[in-house]
Protein backbone atom coordinates (compact mmCIF):
# COMPACT_ATOMS: atom_id res chain seq x y z
CA UNK A 1 0.00 0.00 0.00
CA UNK A 2 1.33 3.88 -0.76
CA UNK A 3 2.36 5.60 1.92
CA UNK A 4 -0.41 8.39 2.91
CA UNK A 5 -3.08 5.40 1.77
CA UNK A 6 -2.92 3.23 5.56
CA UNK A 7 -6.08 2.09 6.91
CA UNK A 8 -7.09 2.22 10.09
CA UNK A 9 -10.02 0.86 11.24
CA UNK A 10 -11.74 1.34 14.57
CA UNK A 11 -14.07 -0.94 16.25
CA UNK A 12 -15.42 -3.11 18.55
CA UNK A 13 -15.31 -6.43 18.14
CA UNK A 14 -18.88 -7.79 18.59
CA UNK A 15 -20.08 -4.30 16.69
CA UNK A 16 -22.20 -5.96 13.33
CA UNK A 17 -21.37 -2.07 11.74
CA UNK A 18 -17.74 -3.10 12.41
CA UNK A 19 -18.33 -6.60 10.90
CA UNK A 20 -19.33 -5.28 7.93
CA UNK A 21 -16.49 -3.34 7.36
CA UNK A 22 -14.27 -6.25 8.47
CA UNK A 23 -16.25 -7.83 5.56
CA UNK A 24 -15.88 -5.38 2.97
CA UNK A 25 -12.16 -4.56 3.30
CA UNK A 26 -11.53 -8.63 3.09
CA UNK A 27 -13.31 -8.77 0.28
CA UNK A 28 -11.33 -6.16 -1.34
CA UNK A 29 -8.03 -8.09 0.14
CA UNK A 30 -6.91 -4.96 1.82
CA UNK A 31 -4.56 -4.59 4.92
CA UNK A 32 -5.35 -2.64 7.65
CA UNK A 33 -4.91 -1.96 11.37
CA UNK A 34 -7.47 -3.13 13.45
CA UNK A 35 -7.74 -0.66 16.78
CA UNK A 36 -10.64 -2.06 19.33
CA UNK A 37 -12.17 0.40 21.15
CA UNK A 38 -13.73 0.73 24.52
CA UNK A 39 -17.12 2.23 24.19
CA UNK A 40 -17.30 3.22 28.31
CA UNK A 41 -14.16 4.79 27.60
CA UNK A 42 -13.75 6.45 24.33
CA UNK A 43 -10.11 6.66 23.20
CA UNK A 44 -8.65 10.57 21.82
CA UNK A 45 -8.21 8.86 18.21
CA UNK A 46 -12.16 7.98 18.09
CA UNK A 47 -13.39 10.92 19.70
CA UNK A 48 -11.03 13.20 17.10
CA UNK A 49 -11.94 10.93 14.30
CA UNK A 50 -15.84 10.81 15.00
CA UNK A 51 -16.52 13.86 16.99
CA UNK A 52 -20.08 14.27 16.05
CA UNK A 53 -21.69 10.55 16.56
CA UNK A 54 -18.19 9.36 18.87
CA UNK A 55 -19.26 5.86 17.35
CA UNK A 56 -17.64 2.83 15.47
CA UNK A 57 -16.62 2.10 13.23
CA UNK A 58 -14.08 4.22 11.84
CA UNK A 59 -11.88 3.71 8.38
CA UNK A 60 -9.01 6.13 8.87
CA UNK A 61 -7.98 6.27 4.81
CA UNK A 62 -4.37 7.91 4.58
CA UNK A 63 -5.31 10.21 7.98
CA UNK A 64 -8.96 11.39 7.19
CA UNK A 65 -11.94 9.24 8.67
CA UNK A 66 -14.92 8.01 7.11
CA UNK A 67 -18.10 7.20 9.51
CA UNK A 68 -21.14 4.98 9.52
CA UNK A 69 -20.83 1.42 8.00
CA UNK A 70 -23.16 2.30 4.84
CA UNK A 71 -21.13 5.17 3.83
CA UNK A 72 -17.75 3.61 4.29
CA UNK A 73 -18.76 -0.07 2.47
CA UNK A 74 -19.88 2.73 -0.46
CA UNK A 75 -16.41 4.29 0.30
CA UNK A 76 -14.74 1.30 0.33
CA UNK A 77 -16.61 0.43 -2.82
CA UNK A 78 -15.63 3.41 -4.93
CA UNK A 79 -11.77 3.91 -4.29
CA UNK A 80 -10.58 0.19 -4.33
CA UNK A 81 -12.87 -0.61 -7.84
CA UNK A 82 -11.27 -3.23 -9.26
CA UNK A 83 -9.90 -5.00 -6.64
CA UNK A 84 -10.44 -8.04 -5.07
CA UNK A 85 -14.10 -9.29 -5.20
CA UNK A 86 -16.80 -7.74 -7.68
CA UNK A 87 -18.07 -4.56 -6.55
CA UNK A 88 -20.73 -4.62 -3.85
CA UNK A 89 -22.99 -2.53 -5.68
CA UNK A 90 -23.38 -3.57 -9.63
CA UNK A 91 -25.18 -2.38 -12.58
CA UNK A 92 -27.11 0.96 -13.28
CA UNK A 93 -28.15 3.81 -10.95
CA UNK A 94 -31.80 1.91 -10.77
CA UNK A 95 -30.10 -1.44 -9.31
CA UNK A 96 -28.11 1.01 -6.85
CA UNK A 97 -31.07 2.51 -5.69
CA UNK A 98 -32.68 -0.33 -5.25
CA UNK A 99 -29.59 -1.75 -2.87
CA UNK A 100 -29.34 1.44 -1.08
CA UNK A 101 -32.98 0.82 -0.02
CA UNK A 102 -32.87 -3.09 1.13
CA UNK A 103 -29.54 -2.03 3.03
CA UNK A 104 -31.85 1.25 4.71
CA UNK A 105 -34.62 -1.43 5.74
CA UNK A 106 -32.09 -3.48 7.71
CA UNK A 107 -30.76 -0.95 9.32
CA UNK A 108 -34.34 1.01 9.98
CA UNK A 109 -37.06 -1.61 10.04
CA UNK A 110 -35.20 -5.15 10.91
CA UNK A 111 -32.04 -3.87 13.28
CA UNK A 112 -34.94 -2.20 15.13
CA UNK A 113 -37.39 -5.19 15.02
CA UNK A 114 -34.35 -8.13 15.70
CA UNK A 115 -32.91 -4.87 18.64
CA UNK A 116 -36.58 -5.51 20.16
CA UNK A 117 -36.43 -9.31 20.79
CA UNK A 118 -32.36 -8.67 21.61
CA UNK A 119 -32.69 -5.99 24.33
CA UNK A 120 -35.11 -6.79 26.80
CA UNK A 121 -35.17 -9.21 29.83
CA UNK A 122 -39.18 -10.55 29.98
CA UNK A 123 -39.74 -12.95 27.97
CA UNK A 124 -43.52 -12.11 27.40
CA UNK A 125 -42.38 -8.86 25.85
CA UNK A 126 -39.54 -10.96 23.87
CA UNK A 127 -42.36 -13.37 22.75
CA UNK A 128 -44.45 -10.12 21.61
CA UNK A 129 -41.02 -8.55 19.45
CA UNK A 130 -40.45 -11.82 18.22
CA UNK A 131 -43.77 -11.95 16.38
CA UNK A 132 -43.18 -8.90 15.54
CA UNK A 133 -40.27 -9.03 13.83
CA UNK A 134 -41.71 -11.69 11.53
CA UNK A 135 -43.03 -9.48 8.77
CA UNK A 136 -40.20 -7.90 8.53
CA UNK A 137 -38.38 -11.05 7.94
CA UNK A 138 -41.25 -12.35 4.98
CA UNK A 139 -40.11 -8.71 3.70
CA UNK A 140 -36.33 -9.64 3.52
CA UNK A 141 -37.30 -13.00 2.21
CA UNK A 142 -39.76 -11.72 -0.71
CA UNK A 143 -36.72 -8.68 -1.37
CA UNK A 144 -33.86 -12.01 -1.65
CA UNK A 145 -36.26 -13.52 -4.00
CA UNK A 146 -36.58 -10.14 -6.40
CA UNK A 147 -32.84 -9.05 -5.79
CA UNK A 148 -30.90 -12.63 -6.06
CA UNK A 149 -33.01 -13.68 -9.00
CA UNK A 150 -32.44 -17.36 -8.45
CA UNK A 151 -28.57 -16.94 -8.02
CA UNK A 152 -26.33 -16.99 -4.64
CA UNK A 153 -27.25 -13.79 -3.13
CA UNK A 154 -28.86 -10.25 -2.69
CA UNK A 155 -25.94 -8.93 -4.92
CA UNK A 156 -26.58 -11.85 -7.60
CA UNK A 157 -23.54 -14.36 -7.92
CA UNK A 158 -21.23 -12.47 -5.87
CA UNK A 159 -21.37 -10.39 -2.07
CA UNK A 160 -23.02 -7.19 -2.31
CA UNK A 161 -24.23 -4.06 -0.48
CA UNK A 162 -27.44 -5.68 1.05
CA UNK A 163 -25.49 -9.21 1.68
CA UNK A 164 -22.92 -7.23 3.64
CA UNK A 165 -25.80 -5.19 5.59
CA UNK A 166 -27.59 -8.16 6.66
CA UNK A 167 -25.19 -10.65 6.60
CA UNK A 168 -23.31 -8.53 9.55
CA UNK A 169 -26.38 -9.69 11.76
CA UNK A 170 -25.89 -13.38 11.16
CA UNK A 171 -24.01 -14.10 14.41
CA UNK A 172 -25.96 -11.88 16.82
CA UNK A 173 -29.33 -13.40 15.13
CA UNK A 174 -28.10 -17.04 15.89
CA UNK A 175 -26.74 -15.70 19.47
CA UNK A 176 -29.97 -14.44 20.32
CA UNK A 177 -32.23 -17.09 19.22
CA UNK A 178 -30.07 -19.49 21.22
CA UNK A 179 -30.60 -17.48 24.79
CA UNK A 180 -34.49 -17.86 23.30
CA UNK A 181 -35.15 -20.97 21.92
CA UNK A 182 -35.96 -19.46 19.00
CA UNK A 183 -35.38 -19.69 14.93
CA UNK A 184 -35.38 -16.09 13.64
CA UNK A 185 -34.33 -17.53 9.76
CA UNK A 186 -36.33 -21.00 10.03
CA UNK A 187 -35.53 -22.57 6.98
CA UNK A 188 -39.14 -23.93 6.85
CA UNK A 189 -40.68 -20.59 6.75
CA UNK A 190 -37.59 -18.85 5.16
CA UNK A 191 -35.77 -21.06 2.61
CA UNK A 192 -34.31 -18.32 0.44
CA UNK A 193 -32.75 -16.75 3.62
CA UNK A 194 -31.99 -19.56 5.75
CA UNK A 195 -29.45 -20.94 2.21
CA UNK A 196 -28.61 -17.36 1.88
CA UNK A 197 -26.92 -17.30 5.18
CA UNK A 198 -25.75 -20.43 5.29
CA UNK A 199 -23.66 -19.30 1.78
CA UNK A 200 -23.02 -15.87 3.20
CA UNK A 201 -21.10 -17.16 6.22
CA UNK A 202 -19.04 -19.91 3.94
CA UNK A 203 -17.17 -16.77 2.45
CA UNK A 204 -13.37 -16.84 3.28
CA UNK A 205 -13.84 -12.53 3.97
CA UNK A 206 -17.33 -13.49 5.89
CA UNK A 207 -15.49 -16.17 8.06
CA UNK A 208 -12.69 -14.01 9.10
CA UNK A 209 -14.77 -11.26 9.79
CA UNK A 210 -17.32 -13.24 12.48
CA UNK A 211 -17.03 -13.48 15.94
CA UNK A 212 -16.39 -16.47 17.64
CA UNK A 213 -19.92 -17.63 18.82
CA UNK A 214 -19.21 -18.99 22.16
CA UNK A 215 -17.54 -15.37 22.67
CA UNK A 216 -20.22 -13.34 21.46
CA UNK A 217 -23.06 -15.24 23.31
CA UNK A 218 -20.48 -14.62 26.69
CA UNK A 219 -20.53 -11.00 25.80
CA UNK A 220 -24.23 -10.95 25.70
CA UNK A 221 -24.87 -11.95 28.90
CA UNK A 222 -22.74 -10.10 30.71
CA UNK A 223 -24.07 -7.32 28.66
CA UNK A 224 -27.84 -8.13 29.59
CA UNK A 225 -26.35 -8.36 33.26
CA UNK A 226 -25.14 -4.97 33.54
CA UNK A 227 -28.21 -3.50 31.75
CA UNK A 228 -30.73 -5.72 34.44
CA UNK A 229 -28.48 -3.49 36.99
CA UNK A 230 -27.87 -0.65 35.67
CA UNK A 231 -31.32 -0.43 33.67
CA UNK A 232 -29.76 1.11 30.95
CA UNK A 233 -28.44 -0.77 27.82
CA UNK A 234 -25.20 1.65 27.73
CA UNK A 235 -24.60 0.57 23.68
CA UNK A 236 -23.34 3.25 21.17
CA UNK A 237 -21.77 1.75 18.36
CA UNK A 238 -24.88 2.28 16.06
CA UNK A 239 -24.54 2.42 12.74
CA UNK B 1 -38.20 13.30 -22.93
CA UNK B 2 -37.80 9.97 -24.90
CA UNK B 3 -40.80 7.29 -24.42
CA UNK B 4 -39.93 5.02 -21.43
CA UNK B 5 -38.54 7.59 -20.00
CA UNK B 6 -41.24 9.49 -18.22
CA UNK B 7 -41.64 10.64 -14.92
CA UNK B 8 -43.89 10.77 -12.26
CA UNK B 9 -43.48 12.21 -8.68
CA UNK B 10 -45.91 10.68 -6.13
CA UNK B 11 -45.55 13.37 -3.01
CA UNK B 12 -47.79 15.25 -0.43
CA UNK B 13 -47.27 19.14 -1.10
CA UNK B 14 -46.27 19.73 2.41
CA UNK B 15 -43.46 16.69 2.75
CA UNK B 16 -40.03 18.52 3.51
CA UNK B 17 -38.39 14.73 1.31
CA UNK B 18 -41.19 15.30 -1.12
CA UNK B 19 -39.66 19.29 -1.68
CA UNK B 20 -36.32 17.87 -1.84
CA UNK B 21 -36.85 15.55 -4.92
CA UNK B 22 -38.53 18.28 -6.27
CA UNK B 23 -35.75 20.62 -5.88
CA UNK B 24 -33.49 18.37 -7.61
CA UNK B 25 -35.76 17.70 -10.69
CA UNK B 26 -35.88 21.37 -10.52
CA UNK B 27 -32.46 22.06 -10.52
CA UNK B 28 -31.84 19.21 -13.63
CA UNK B 29 -34.34 21.02 -15.37
CA UNK B 30 -36.32 17.81 -16.02
CA UNK B 31 -40.00 17.81 -16.38
CA UNK B 32 -42.19 15.21 -14.66
CA UNK B 33 -46.07 14.92 -13.80
CA UNK B 34 -46.71 15.71 -9.71
CA UNK B 35 -49.45 13.27 -8.66
CA UNK B 36 -50.43 14.05 -4.91
CA UNK B 37 -51.45 11.26 -2.43
CA UNK B 38 -53.96 11.64 0.46
CA UNK B 39 -51.64 10.20 2.74
CA UNK B 40 -55.08 8.77 5.11
CA UNK B 41 -56.40 7.23 1.70
CA UNK B 42 -53.50 5.94 -0.23
CA UNK B 43 -53.74 5.36 -3.57
CA UNK B 44 -53.44 1.75 -5.40
CA UNK B 45 -50.27 3.66 -7.62
CA UNK B 46 -48.61 4.53 -4.23
CA UNK B 47 -49.40 1.27 -2.68
CA UNK B 48 -48.05 -0.84 -5.71
CA UNK B 49 -44.95 1.88 -6.23
CA UNK B 50 -43.97 1.37 -2.15
CA UNK B 51 -45.50 -1.70 -0.93
CA UNK B 52 -42.86 -1.50 1.51
CA UNK B 53 -43.10 1.18 3.36
CA UNK B 54 -46.13 3.02 1.73
CA UNK B 55 -44.39 6.70 1.88
CA UNK B 56 -44.12 9.56 -0.30
CA UNK B 57 -42.05 10.28 -2.01
CA UNK B 58 -41.89 8.05 -4.99
CA UNK B 59 -40.38 8.74 -8.11
CA UNK B 60 -41.23 6.82 -10.74
CA UNK B 61 -39.30 6.42 -13.79
CA UNK B 62 -40.60 4.87 -17.00
CA UNK B 63 -42.45 2.85 -14.88
CA UNK B 64 -39.91 1.74 -12.13
CA UNK B 65 -40.46 2.98 -8.63
CA UNK B 66 -37.31 4.53 -7.05
CA UNK B 67 -38.12 5.52 -3.16
CA UNK B 68 -36.61 7.38 -0.14
CA UNK B 69 -35.78 11.03 -0.85
CA UNK B 70 -31.40 10.54 -0.44
CA UNK B 71 -31.58 7.56 -2.52
CA UNK B 72 -33.73 9.29 -5.21
CA UNK B 73 -31.38 12.45 -4.95
CA UNK B 74 -28.51 10.44 -5.78
CA UNK B 75 -30.56 8.03 -8.23
CA UNK B 76 -31.64 11.57 -10.60
CA UNK B 77 -27.57 12.73 -10.06
CA UNK B 78 -26.59 9.63 -11.57
CA UNK B 79 -29.41 9.27 -14.54
CA UNK B 80 -29.07 12.69 -15.63
CA UNK B 81 -25.37 13.53 -15.16
CA UNK B 82 -24.32 16.89 -17.09
CA UNK B 83 -27.99 17.83 -17.48
CA UNK B 84 -28.61 21.10 -16.02
CA UNK B 85 -27.20 22.53 -12.47
CA UNK B 86 -23.57 21.06 -11.80
CA UNK B 87 -23.97 17.23 -9.86
CA UNK B 88 -25.59 17.36 -6.35
CA UNK B 89 -22.45 15.18 -4.86
CA UNK B 90 -19.59 16.78 -6.66
CA UNK B 91 -15.59 15.59 -5.81
CA UNK B 92 -14.18 12.27 -5.05
CA UNK B 93 -15.21 9.40 -2.75
CA UNK B 94 -14.06 11.04 0.12
CA UNK B 95 -16.09 14.52 -0.54
CA UNK B 96 -19.35 12.14 -1.23
CA UNK B 97 -19.09 9.83 2.03
CA UNK B 98 -19.04 13.53 3.73
CA UNK B 99 -22.00 14.85 1.88
CA UNK B 100 -23.85 11.14 2.77
CA UNK B 101 -22.36 11.91 6.50
CA UNK B 102 -24.49 15.04 6.87
CA UNK B 103 -27.49 14.30 4.57
CA UNK B 104 -27.91 11.19 7.38
CA UNK B 105 -27.18 14.22 10.02
CA UNK B 106 -29.97 15.81 8.73
CA UNK B 107 -32.02 12.42 8.63
CA UNK B 108 -31.53 11.70 12.30
CA UNK B 109 -30.39 13.92 14.29
CA UNK B 110 -31.69 17.51 13.12
CA UNK B 111 -34.84 15.96 11.86
CA UNK B 112 -35.66 14.10 15.44
CA UNK B 113 -34.37 17.65 17.33
CA UNK B 114 -36.57 19.86 15.13
CA UNK B 115 -39.40 17.37 15.30
CA UNK B 116 -39.53 17.26 19.04
CA UNK B 117 -39.91 21.10 19.09
CA UNK B 118 -42.83 20.79 16.37
CA UNK B 119 -45.18 18.25 17.40
CA UNK B 120 -45.64 19.21 20.68
CA UNK B 121 -48.92 21.45 21.70
CA UNK B 122 -47.09 22.12 25.84
CA UNK B 123 -45.15 25.15 25.86
CA UNK B 124 -42.82 23.68 28.60
CA UNK B 125 -41.91 20.71 26.27
CA UNK B 126 -41.56 22.72 23.08
CA UNK B 127 -38.76 24.80 25.36
CA UNK B 128 -37.47 22.11 26.64
CA UNK B 129 -37.36 20.63 22.85
CA UNK B 130 -35.89 23.77 21.17
CA UNK B 131 -33.06 24.15 24.18
CA UNK B 132 -32.16 20.59 22.55
CA UNK B 133 -32.15 20.97 19.22
CA UNK B 134 -29.53 24.49 19.53
CA UNK B 135 -26.58 22.02 19.98
CA UNK B 136 -28.18 20.22 16.59
CA UNK B 137 -27.96 23.58 14.89
CA UNK B 138 -24.41 24.36 16.13
CA UNK B 139 -22.76 21.72 14.87
CA UNK B 140 -24.55 22.15 11.44
CA UNK B 141 -23.42 25.14 11.72
CA UNK B 142 -19.66 24.60 12.16
CA UNK B 143 -20.39 21.77 9.12
CA UNK B 144 -22.07 24.71 6.80
CA UNK B 145 -18.25 26.28 7.65
CA UNK B 146 -16.27 23.25 6.86
CA UNK B 147 -18.08 22.12 3.89
CA UNK B 148 -18.61 25.54 2.09
CA UNK B 149 -14.92 26.40 2.65
CA UNK B 150 -16.28 29.96 2.80
CA UNK B 151 -18.34 28.95 -0.59
CA UNK B 152 -21.90 29.99 -0.61
CA UNK B 153 -23.44 26.43 -0.24
CA UNK B 154 -22.61 23.12 1.45
CA UNK B 155 -21.88 21.45 -2.14
CA UNK B 156 -19.68 24.85 -2.67
CA UNK B 157 -20.44 27.19 -5.38
CA UNK B 158 -23.67 24.95 -6.57
CA UNK B 159 -26.71 23.89 -4.23
CA UNK B 160 -25.36 19.97 -3.33
CA UNK B 161 -27.09 17.26 -1.75
CA UNK B 162 -26.77 18.64 1.60
CA UNK B 163 -27.84 21.87 0.79
CA UNK B 164 -31.27 20.18 -0.59
CA UNK B 165 -31.37 17.74 2.57
CA UNK B 166 -31.15 20.61 4.99
CA UNK B 167 -33.01 23.26 3.02
CA UNK B 168 -36.45 21.07 2.27
CA UNK B 169 -37.27 21.95 5.89
CA UNK B 170 -36.62 25.94 5.75
CA UNK B 171 -40.12 26.47 5.56
CA UNK B 172 -41.14 24.24 7.76
CA UNK B 173 -39.01 25.83 10.37
CA UNK B 174 -40.25 29.23 9.07
CA UNK B 175 -43.51 27.98 10.27
CA UNK B 176 -42.79 26.26 13.57
CA UNK B 177 -40.50 29.59 14.47
CA UNK B 178 -43.51 31.62 13.49
CA UNK B 179 -45.90 29.09 15.78
CA UNK B 180 -43.60 29.76 18.91
CA UNK B 181 -42.05 33.23 18.78
CA UNK B 182 -38.76 31.63 17.96
CA UNK B 183 -35.79 31.89 15.95
CA UNK B 184 -34.10 28.60 15.24
CA UNK B 185 -31.48 30.06 12.52
CA UNK B 186 -31.14 32.45 14.43
CA UNK B 187 -28.21 34.91 12.77
CA UNK B 188 -26.50 36.49 15.43
CA UNK B 189 -25.79 32.64 16.43
CA UNK B 190 -25.31 30.87 13.47
CA UNK B 191 -24.26 33.70 10.71
CA UNK B 192 -23.68 31.07 8.22
CA UNK B 193 -26.27 28.92 7.93
CA UNK B 194 -28.90 32.21 8.07
CA UNK B 195 -26.70 33.43 5.62
CA UNK B 196 -27.01 30.12 3.40
CA UNK B 197 -30.80 29.72 4.45
CA UNK B 198 -31.49 33.13 2.49
CA UNK B 199 -28.90 31.87 -0.43
CA UNK B 200 -30.69 28.43 -0.95
CA UNK B 201 -34.12 30.55 -0.57
CA UNK B 202 -33.15 32.41 -3.53
CA UNK B 203 -32.54 29.69 -5.87
CA UNK B 204 -35.10 29.33 -8.64
CA UNK B 205 -35.67 25.88 -8.49
CA UNK B 206 -35.71 25.83 -4.24
CA UNK B 207 -38.23 28.86 -4.82
CA UNK B 208 -40.18 26.78 -7.84
CA UNK B 209 -40.58 23.55 -4.89
CA UNK B 210 -41.29 25.67 -1.67
CA UNK B 211 -44.92 25.31 -0.46
CA UNK B 212 -46.90 28.46 -0.20
CA UNK B 213 -46.04 30.04 3.68
CA UNK B 214 -49.37 31.04 4.26
CA UNK B 215 -50.97 27.35 3.25
CA UNK B 216 -48.05 25.83 5.40
CA UNK B 217 -49.25 27.28 8.68
CA UNK B 218 -52.20 26.37 8.20
CA UNK B 219 -51.32 22.72 7.24
CA UNK B 220 -49.24 22.64 10.58
CA UNK B 221 -52.30 24.54 12.84
CA UNK B 222 -54.78 21.70 10.91
CA UNK B 223 -52.84 19.07 11.34
CA UNK B 224 -51.88 20.08 15.24
CA UNK B 225 -55.58 20.40 16.29
CA UNK B 226 -56.53 16.90 14.93
CA UNK B 227 -53.68 15.05 16.42
CA UNK B 228 -54.80 17.16 19.82
CA UNK B 229 -57.99 15.78 18.92
CA UNK B 230 -56.90 12.28 17.88
CA UNK B 231 -53.98 12.01 20.25
CA UNK B 232 -51.64 10.30 17.10
CA UNK B 233 -49.88 12.60 15.03
CA UNK B 234 -50.99 10.54 11.84
CA UNK B 235 -48.15 11.60 9.67
CA UNK B 236 -46.65 8.85 7.26
CA UNK B 237 -44.73 10.54 4.68
CA UNK B 238 -41.00 10.01 6.48
CA UNK B 239 -38.41 9.71 4.46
Amino acid sequence: MAAGDELQLLGAWFSPYVIRVKIALGLKGLSYEYIEQDLFNKSDLLLRSNPVHKTVPVLIHGGRPVCESLTILQYIDEVWVGTGSPPLITGDAYDRATALFWAAYVDDKFFNSWKAIAWTTRGEQRAEAFKNAVPVVETLEQAFRECSQGKAFFGGDAVGLVDVALGSFLMGIKTIDEVNGTNLLDETKFPGLAGWAKRFLAVDAVKEAMPDAGKLLEEYKTSMAKWVASKSPGFSWTR
